[in-house]
């Protein structure tokens, strides 16, 4: 398991590739966002977004899953305690294969809790000719191996 | 359908409320955030988190359905560009009741386009004995009815 220890300043991680389909935009969007432009490809066309386009809240769900499976499956997590910024830069279009990045931008352990390191890291979504699509800035908790 | 002349600094919307049941927890967890206290009853009480607990991109999904059934659905709502920040600030556990409440903090026409307003808006999710569990501070783009 990685612990913050294997954590390094400047450190960037590849998250892989996902591929979004428009039955996964509606289906999100059914659930949890229905807004015409989230829903139905024309009203999409016909709104600033210029497509059938996900919910942010599906784009940023998208990118929880490639952390997840990059990284944080196998890392002593102890979740987070929310972000300093979230940018829907552009509009995540069906069709469209994304790439998901990591950087540690700080690292420290906590004051009141030595078991729990917090890593300060930016997560971004890029399109396939490497447009940011999303990008976040937020935290990370994770145990520290030898407090 | 509510414009952007609708919507005034100060005014406080009620968005209802929201029963978190544990198979739904489990279910958004499974597809976007499979970390064990998002997954499992027992890991969720040997966390830090103290049951099984809501995936933060679960909450913030959950309340963006509060803001569409309860007003967003009936506005000319033109999306949104992100997030100043999102803050979870008690974990969202299996069979609480939450309630919404919005915020508009401040509102401006973009310069750029004058058929479009900006409301800053801040979100809240809160539990029965109204302690915040999730608090967000962003923008919402909404038509102007008379430009």
């Amino acid at each position: 398991m990685l612990h913050y220890e294997d954590f390094s300043e400047g450190q960037i991680f590849d998250l892989g590739s996902y591929y979004v389909s428009a039955e996964e935009i509606v289906a999100f969007a059914r659930e949890f966002d229905p807004q015409p432009f989230h829903l139905n490809e024309e009203a999409g066309r016909n709104s600033v977004l210029g497509g059938l386009a996900a919910s942010g809240w599906h784009s940023c769900s998208i990118l929880m899953r490639m952390m997840a499976d990059a990284y944080l499956n196998r890392s002593a997590g102890m979740g987070s305690s929310g972000l300093d910024e979230v940018k829907w830069l552009r509009p995540v279009l069906a069709g469209e294969t994304l790439s998901g990045a990591m950087e540690v931008l700080s690292k420290r352990v906590s004051s009141k809790r030595p078991e729990m390191g917090i890593l300060k890291c930016r997560w971004q979504l890029r399109n396939a000719q490497g447009e940011a699509k999303l990008d976040q800035v937020g935290v990370n908790f994770i145990r520290v191996r030898a407090p």
